[in-house]
């Protein structure tokens, strides 16, 4: 942990993503994606689950403004009703005055508006910058008069607020409110939503301590760990370090908050509580998080704890809690982590299995925890910039997380399997989570709206800074402003990633700067260059060049992508004697629209693999609207007999030579139904 | 279907079986099974779910005592209440007059019943007689005046009988009654629970039927339909048949009876049904019987309702309803059935899944439902006597029946993976279905005294008999007698099935006797022998000797029994690549205690199989306190690297050179918990 190295995300304002392939997500997120969150949030998506979300802003507004018409003093200072459509008739007709939906329906208002403040921050649009503030508007006109701000809790009645802290997520509605609010602010400049974000952290504040009388308690589904130190990051009040700090510490310690307030509640019910259903591994409050060292439990909150602590151990130089992280890191990357960058082995609890258990029909691989694992390994590396934090978090966000979304943007996956066959999904109950289509929108709607921040905010994973230092971590095409002292740098990257490893860093700037450029050199490339007459350092998969940059100085990076034939180690029982592909970031799978049904019948040809001319091999693929590149490579396929005996006598069979081709993981699923599979036998 | 090939089994009292083989499982029964039964219905296992069995069936006499008590005229002739202890103490302090347990639970006496009228059968024995006499003087007693008599209502109030067919499994209560009254009548001559049965089947058959004003239901879990059909062949009273036949008949027709029930549930309740539960493919009625031709749903429901098809199919020469049977027989056999003769290969609903569906870690293939399968096997020869039936049978019985039972016959498998890793079992909540260690009795205890009943009645499974032919399917050391004419021949059978093809079976015989013996080929040899002068047919896999029978004729058969090393069709994509080994009617299967963990590491070296001293061989396995054999066979091992990255480049494993012992699969997890596979990879 050597402070030296330390780095924080750059501003939007200072970056653009022009290549095509970021540059085709973001637009895709803005015109598509945030407009229909919008929708959705309003119950206005046909055939869609309600979100029900504004709906309950709207619902809680009404009673904050009766309950201010009596006489209170606290009214929002621009608050106005204007904009907001009759609430949609829904079919069960419910009554004005109730809350529906999830306890956390909240966040769908704050996801959207993270990604919206993401958005301006590159693309003003004053239309949707009107809907936004209209929008906070209603949302702060809900808010009580001491900060509270919690739909759920405000329509229903305030007595039981801060009582089922396990479940009930207000603390993570906290968090996600936050997220948006700076994100915001730190887009559009307007800090009303910040405020209010501040008024709902301060009530927690002064409700949460070690002070008797307070509340010991930490949050069920982490976020507001993170959430809270980027609110101390914007604000400079310190109390909001100190909360988080205080979530963090308080974790797992003993007796078991969780325990103890189901206790509460039962005896609070007249009820004597036998078995407590807590389960506390799932919330990662099993143990203290300085003793953590497996990823355990619901692979979301894990994630997002672990960032939430790395970033508490970054500000407060806590070297224990910084190692647990480390130990947490290496745990997920050597024993949890899919070839996909996906994480989360199990649907049961949404959850980490145990090591080396990664099933690939089965994964749960949710979109929401490899978008936890890309915030986790951003954290890890502006603490200690390493390449292996950058390999995994481009693994995890060129693959799982791109794979999320369907290549339209109108569609997304919430569970993303390493194999599959529709009819299993169809037919086989054990596979009720896993989509072979993607889906138009969930009720419980973390995957698409996170899709959309990440993507939005993808340049803030691209490059982090320090006073003297500008890294880079993913080769985006596109630009980076930064200050060295009074000078202004642009560095300008041009670059295919991630079909092609050459990319050219030009420098602008208007006088000569001094100051260190530290590009990242892949871990999945053997032959790395980087030309530069710079003084160069290497640490840790870094290139440090150090010197005075003129405009029009050059840095050329070559990272040569070879396909790659990789094999899990063999402790991975589900891919023994079965190999995937990847080259550069992304990973590849069969589909069956390239390779017919029955993938599992299919294997590599190692005989030929080393043959002239019949070897591995890419070649553009021009059927996703948008370049990418396949591969191909000699396979053999058993041949289907007539159907007859189950069983019959063991013959080698007679293998038919095919070729075998393979597309980007992240594309799969965008042309109809079929099976499709990550690993293949060899 | 040729009546002239029609049989029955043959009476137990006619048979015995002495070999050490099943000898040993008939004694284990007789010695640990029943008794540790008794002692279950009665609550009287520590450590074990209770029963509630007896308790109810207590409870519900002394209601039945007070009515009567009041002026009813029914009681039963000789109703005692001796021998019954006062009721256990248990924690929750019941209160006395309540039903506790399953539905189903008067049924844990019907199979205890029915496992001791087959013992008795051939193993006189008055203490055990006694303690039976007592309880079904019990039972009886609970009975109502009009014959009905099922503990869950007569304690709970009769309003309701009959009102939930589809799930609280009266009709399944009647068939278990009738088939532990008809064995106990058949081992031991006394009538007293026959009548009971027959009292009850008689209010059913009252009350059930195509005329207005009769319900037109049919049983929610099958087994009814078979025990009806035994009833009318111990009785020749025919309304059983019939009753039978409408159940049969009934299944499946338009409007669904289960979902009408549902309906009229809520209806009575004050609701109006939105969405019935019902799932009519769950109990085989989602269309008429005759025009099913997948086997579909909770698996023992299946196989019992297919037995019942068959024995009515039989009994009244109905060609379609055994067509049926014929499709649903196939459909089971070529798609879905495990090497290990077990059925059910998903725990959702303990079902069938789709077709090819046979997962090996997450199978189902209860105990239960390799019984029944069992069942219907029988059924199919008692129609046609062909060895692809017997085939099946014997496939169930000697590997998945008798893995159900540890070998000290204490502890019990209600699900039989095909492979098995303890850690899995432990920290899979998927895997909460699967078990790596026998358990001790289940609160639904099904599969335990359902070992217990096929076991002590299993020569009825061996030989059945028409007029003039005696058929041997199963070859059992032991004798069976039969009448021919006037005359009676006695066919003694010497044999170490399953270990060793070679069967002497010697005629004994006061007078010559003129009579045909059909002995089974099995389907896994190939170059069978049969030794006999008399005169001889071949038909579907049987051998037909007729003649003149002296005292002293010999039949020699010889079945070589080779190793056969065997795949699945490769539509089963859990097999892909991998090899099951079976000899005789015996599937082995590798375990931990004699090749280390990590079975996965495992393949077959297929050079070293046709080496000259190398290949497959078998040897005595002396461990499982029977006679048994292993077979070897040489292997290769993929080493396990140091834990370190988690994906790394394909290279050629550098396997070291093993030997791979296989055990029987019936005796597996029989020396401490560790890791089993059926199939290995090749």
């Amino acid at each position: 942990m050597n402070q030296q190295f330390f780095s924080t995300p750059v501003s939007l304002r200072q970056t653009a993503v022009t290549d095509d392939f970021w540059n085709r997500a973001i637009e895709l997120v803005r015109k598509e994606v945030i407009p229909y969150q919008w929708d959705a949030i309003n119950d206005r998506v046909p055939g869609a689950a309600p979100s029900w979300c504004m709906r309950n802003f709207r619902v809680a507004a009404h009673l904050m403004r009766d309950k201010r018409q009596k006489g209170a003093a606290f009214v929002p200072p621009s608050y106005t009703f204007r904009g907001f459509e009759a609430l949609p008739e829904d079919p069960a007709h419910p009554e004005e005055d109730r809350f529906y939906g999830f306890v956390f329906q909240d966040t769908d208002f704050s996801k959207w508006i993270e990604a919206v403040g993401y958005s301006l921050a590159r693309h003003p649009d004053p239309e949707l910058e009107k809907i936004a503030d209209e929008a906070i508007d209603l949302v702060c006109a809900a808010q009580t008069e001491d900060g509270y701000l919690d739909t759920y809790y405000i329509i229903n009645g305030m007595d039981a607020a801060l009582t089922n802290l396990r479940d009930h997520h207000e603390l993570y509605c906290l968090g996600h409110l936050i997220e948006g609010a700076v994100a915001y602010y730190q887009g559009t400049g307007k800090d009303k939503l910040l405020k209010a974000a501040c008024g709902f952290a301060d009530y927690i504040a002064d409700r949460f301590g070690p002070e008797e009388g307070k509340c010991h308690g930490y949050p069920g589904h982490e976020i507001a760990e993170m959430a809270l130190v980027r609110l101390y990051e914007v604000t400079g009040e310190e109390r909001y370090l100190n909360l988080s700090r205080y979530f963090i510490d308080q974790r797992g310690q003993e007796p078991n908050y969780f325990i103890q307030e189901e206790r509460d509640r039962a005896a609070r019910a007249g009820q004597v509580l036998r078995r407590p259903s807590t389960d506390p591994a799932y919330h990662q409050a099993h143990k203290p998080v300085r003793e953590q060292d497996e990823a355990v439990g619901h692979a979301v909150r894990a994630v997002y704890l672990y960032s939430g602590m790395a970033d508490a151990a970054r500000l407060t130089g806590d070297k224990a809690l910084f190692e647990a992280c480390s130990r947490l890191w290496d745990n997920i990357v050597r024993k949890k982590l899919y070839v996909t960058g996906g994480i989360g082995g199990t649907h049961v609890g949404e959850a980490f299995s145990y090591a080396y258990d990664l099933p690939n029909d089965t994964a749960y691989s949710e979109t929401c925890a490899a978008i936890g694992l890309v915030f986790f390994a951003r954290r890890m590396l502006q603490i200690s910039p390493e390449s292996r934090y950058a390999d995994v978090m481009e693994q995890a966000l060129y693959n799982t997380v791109l794979a999320g979304m369907a290549l339209d943007g109108k569609s997304f996956f919430y569970v993303n399997p390493l194999s599959v066959v529709p009819e299993a999904c169809e037919r086989d109950k054990r596979l009720q989570h896993v989509k072979h289509v993607r889906q138009k929108w969930f009720g419980c709607a973390c995957c698409p709206p996170n899709i959309a921040r990440l993507a939005s905010s993808v340049a803030q994973y691209a490059w982090t800074e320090s006073e003297d230092i500008l890294y880079t971590h993913l080769y985006l095409g596109g630009f980076v402003e930064k200050r060295f002292g009074d000078q202004t740098l642009k560095l300008d990257i041009a670059s295919r990633f991630p079909w092609d490893g050459h990319v050219v860093a030009t420098i602008h700037a208007e006088q000569p700067v001094n100051g260190t450029l530290a590009f990242r050199v892949p871990g999945w490339t053997d032959d790395a260059r980087v030309s530069s007459d710079k003084e160069r350092r290497d640490r840790s998969g870094y290139v440090y060049l150090t010197g005075r940059w003129q405009d029009g100085d050059t840095v050329v990076l070559d990272f040569p992508m070879p396909i790659r034939m990789l094999t899990a180690d063999p402790r991975v029982r589900e891919d023994i004697g079965k190999v995937a592909f990847t080259r550069g970031p992304i990973t590849f799978c069969a589909e069956e629209a390239d390779n017919g049904a029955n993938l599992h019948l299919l294997r590599v040809d190692r005989t030929r693999l080393e043959l002239p001319g019949e070897g591995l091999s890419i070649k553009p693929q021009t059927t996703f609207g948008h370049h990418t590149l396949a591969l191909t490579l000699p396979g053999l396929r058993q041949p289907l007999p007539e159907e007859g005996a189950l069983y019959h006598p063991f013959a080698v069979p007679d293998e038919e030579q095919v070729t075998i081709t393979l597309i980007p993981y992240y594309a799969w699923a965008n042309r109809g139904p079929g099976e499709m599979s990550v690993f293949i036998r060899i």
